[in-house]
């Protein structure tokens, strides 16, 4: 019996959309049962209908879903919500206060406070909500966690993270409307690279460490001509266990494609994994020779075998690793359902806590780019 | 509305039965809706209902399949087959003959007259016989296909393909019985690596330049003790268009994992694509640089951006191939369904007659290399 | 005719006697005809004689060497001191003032001061003061460095600049002497791995942009219990030009060999290049394909080609980088000679200004750091 | 005290003379005191004398050189001939006779019967003769071979060399002179780029094994209209240990700069060595991971620290390379100047033999080439 599963934006010609249509199908897990998926709302029923979603659960927006399917006896187990930024909180919010388990794109919300809300809304209604840092789904990253956390790293000292393109680098594009609005604050917030690609590297360097931030200290940086938002950041800072971040993060990086890396070091050994070659983690163990992890090689560890699924060196990339969320929450539904408790496996992927602490983490970093670099505690 | 796709092999724990299930469902255009997944009729049948096969269609074996199947009004449009080898023929045979549109794994067959066979029936039938070429698939192997089409390289001189990993360099391995088979001439016929691995650089090497192999000169070697069929093969070939190809297939090649890469020299520039890092294609243009082109680029082929489901930058690898398959079948069996002709870039899936030649290629090689590298039309 | 060439410093053992020994030697333009190598007499004077040098200019110590030299009529054409860090200045000094031309080692001095000091004394006499950023000699470097200054990269956005390695990361070398005094204030001055290796990177990017570093902050960590200095640090800066700048130096990075790499985002492009691959520059113009340029391609500036010796594809390394260095002042020193300007090419060898400035940065980098990563103007 | 070292050929604007001084100043152990530079007597002495060779020593051609040489005290301790290749035999035999040690570039002569006969001369006079075969050179080359000798790969099953450039893909060459001649069968003998290129690689290929070419087929190809000797060259062997040897050479592989790579692969382990990146060794133990070994990393094999001269990451190359077979050289003759036995690890350094059975395997392949593949013994 498969999951029902609904989408709330993502409409055609978005590729989100398609990604989560693909991750969520990738197992046969999840069926894909209602939506509203367009600001339009004819041209997002059509669209839904042409997806092979019924009639009556193709809906005109996400209000009108949310009356019509709290009602049915054949509730949606999973509503995954890829609208605007601006509107994930509300309608986050309310399905969770509907009591639907809920995936969101990143950022969860705008504010601290909206996410501190989400996360007292979701434990207030023993609903999930999950919060899309796909990359975190990739098998070595998986795997990159494990190994820290059993030890073989030592203590860790200090982690990088960068994310990098070139994408925002053409002067041209400065009324391109794709562009633009990632640079008004009315639209994007206070923070631009930094709260949409860096958050990624941030998130990365905590879910592989094992450790949340605790303090920071920023430097923003606007390099073409009439943005109001940072195009480039640089962030310092340090973990709860001690360790030291570096973090850089460019819209601007001509020959960067989608330049999100991380790196950890720790006592015992250093690890590195790209996302552009995702299927190749490189470990140097203290006084040893650099090894080439392959996924799925023999002797990984169970968080990677489980998020692998097929063999060494065929190239396992982006609807795997977002799959792999996909893969978690059917799981933990299903125990939900079946009454019994879920793999521990499957409970790596993000919560709400974890958007919660990355918009914390931009907004500090926004604020101490404001006043100099001063550290921030977050 | 979906179409319906059937399943012959791919039993639990098959990886090849994951991936075609993965692939027919990436762009939610197939539905899974009847399978005979397994030897054993018990296992088969309770693995599809798993699957979320209804019962009635949850079969014991191909036969049984074969028999309700065509019977019904709602009809398969596809039937993918992925048995082991030896019994390609006979069910891609019969399923053709009942006027079943077809996807077989490769080798289509393990002789040379039944691949002709095959070509015969799937003419007479006017039905599908596709052959799972699946690297085919991969958004940059087609954007190299169009740029040699449509003339970048210029007249092709030299091509280059290699497929070497070293899976089967344990001697240890000689009992192994997922090993052991392979170089048993009575189970695996009269080749083991080239036919098993070379056989997809072979077609790549026909696939990207467009022109099909002429006459070869072939090397085997067993490297491993006690193997009776080739572990090392060694292919020297000319091509109806003129050029010079070279192929190397190796089982023992310690350190490679999955090594398939093709190069093309022509005499306006030369192409270089490795199956590891899928999303980039080197391009050298005759006195000029060497330019990385990344899948998801603007300005590619509308090959390449047909294949594409995401933005530069990410890992869109071997599901995203096999997913393309999938795709042009789609179209091509809508097409036939509502009457219109097929999108054109829909067309370059491979087909029996593909299949055809790569079996008459190996067979020629194996000969050729009984016979001291002596040349042989193909 | 040879130019007469001195060592100080550098005695048996050492490697970066032996660096400059073949540097000097490469293009045969320099004889080694005197020196004071070690710190203890005896062995130098034998040290000495034993690689050529003859028995009355194998001297016991710096000071007899310059007694001695000063008076000569074959005067010594360039002398190299390669000295602990801490006796640059003196010595330097001293044979400056005696109308000595010197090449020292990085960094030039340890004190703000110490370095104003020698560009005052050099100016005053009138002599070359070079130092050593040997990395600067890379003909991909200098290829880089005449692509920015002919506007191929338009204004420049971002720099960003790395040095990280791993070989300070046992904390069992707690004792170990070669490592020890690296991390003591009263031996290392005010910091360690930015006074050590992220100078070079630092030197780079300003070498390759042609800016300076108007202003910067800091954030230094010491992440082995007991170091009192940073081994690792991050320094965000602004330069004359108006560019962002981001560095990372670390020595902790397990994994990391010797990763000093730059690069620098323009309006109208980026740039890439590896210390490790020294005869690739990546280049990526806005709007266009990463190319890859190579060493000893056609084409190249007159920079690059002056800095290269062999034809592509040959891995020219350090030893041809440190080469150019002593390249350029060859040709500086025989053109003095014969009384004629020198190529203007051979002038970009870093000199005693590059020396002071660098001084300044770290300076100022180890007090912001202090200061909790106030801006600091430099 | 210096070792005397006199060059024949590599006049002004030559390469491989450059790289020949450079090589033998490296260490400081020879001394350039004679040369016959030119074809033309009157540039040769004048471009002797301006690189510093006296100008009793600067000669007109190689017989004034041998007939004043050979009655000198201070008589040559090596002569280096990089004349064009048909003038090696003739050079090398009248200085090998009179008792002069010698270094030939490749190829040692142009037939196999004139490769024997320096082969018996240098015997009878008891003199070095040693090839540049360079690549051998460097240190994990060096570091490979060791690994094989000591057993870490068990015996050998596969060794796949490499060497591929585009340097001769323009059609527009073919009146280029620098090109024409290495098509001409007049000229080139009876093979080009395998002859020229992959000797090379064939060389790299029996030291590193430790094997000689047993047997072996051939497939030549002229891919550009007009040439009568192959571009493009394709070689299996067998070796006297057993092992599978695969060879390709192509001189139009557009994009491949100086491809000369080599895979070796045994029954415990396959190794990886890349030219153009020779400072990584990629070594895969059976059931293991792949290490990458480093150049420069402790507990490397003494074959290898003896060929290395700074520390890990740094890019040591072609200079460094060359001048190890200069480094061997050196420690040979100044042994036998002192009556003592060489240091065994100067001892790999390519002997007359090495270029005789490589002439012998060119010989063999260009005969199997025409005669349709056959297999010819070596």
């Amino acid at each position: 019996m498969k999951l029902r599963w609904g989408l709330i934006g993502g409409g055609e010609g978005s590729q989100i959309g398609g990604t989560h249509r693909i991750a969520s199908g990738l197992d046969g897990a999840f069926e894909f049962v209602a939506g509203a998926l367009d600001i339009d709302p004819a041209r997002g029923r059509a669209y839904a209908e042409k997806l092979g979603v019924a009639t009556d659960r193709a809906y005109g927006d996400w209000r009108e879903m949310l009356a019509a399917e709290k009602g049915r006896t054949d509730r949606l187990d999973l509503v995954t919500i890829a609208t605007p930024n601006s509107s994930h909180y509300e309608i986050t919010k309310a399905f969770l206060a509907a009591g639907f388990d809920v995936l969101c794109e990143k950022p969860l919300t705008t504010t601290v406070e909206e996410a501190e809300d989400i996360v007292r809304t979701a434990r207030a209604a023993r609903r999930i909500c999950a919060v899309n840092y796909g990359y975190s789904g990739y098998a070595l990253v998986r795997h990159a966690r494990a190994m820290v956390a059993r030890g073989d790293l030592g203590k860790i000292r200090v982690v990088m993270a960068e994310f990098a393109f070139g994408h925002h680098a053409d002067a041209a594009d400065a009324d391109n409307p794709r562009v633009r609005w990632r640079y008004d604050p009315k639209l994007a917030g206070v923070s631009s690279v930094l709260a949409d690609a860096g958050i990624h590297a941030l998130h990365l360097a905590t879910f592989v460490t094992g450790q949340e931030i605790e303090k920071l200290s920023a430097d923003f940086a606007s390099t073409v001509a009439g943005r109001e938002l940072e195009d480039d950041a640089f962030v310092a800072f340090r973990t709860t266990g001690g360790a030291v971040g570096r973090l850089w993060a460019s819209a601007v990086a001509l020959g960067r494609m989608h330049g999100l890396t991380i790196q950890v070091f720790g006592e015992q050994g250093g690890l590195r994994w790209e996302q552009e070659r995702p299927n190749q983690l490189y470990w140097t163990p203290l006084r040893g020779r650099t090894e080439i992890i392959e996924r799925g090689t023999g002797g990984l560890s169970p968080e990677a075998d489980r998020a692998s699924r097929v063999t060494i060196g065929h190239a396992e990339g982006f609807f795997g690793a977002f799959g792999n969320i996909y893969a978690d929450l059917a799981e933990v539904l299903r125990a939900s359902k079946e009454g019994r408790a879920p793999d521990p496996l499957a409970l790596s992927y993000p919560k709400a806590e974890d958007g919660l602490r990355s918009i914390a983490a931009i907004h500090a970093a926004a604020r101490s780019a404001r006043e100099r670099g001063v550290w921030i505690e977050t």
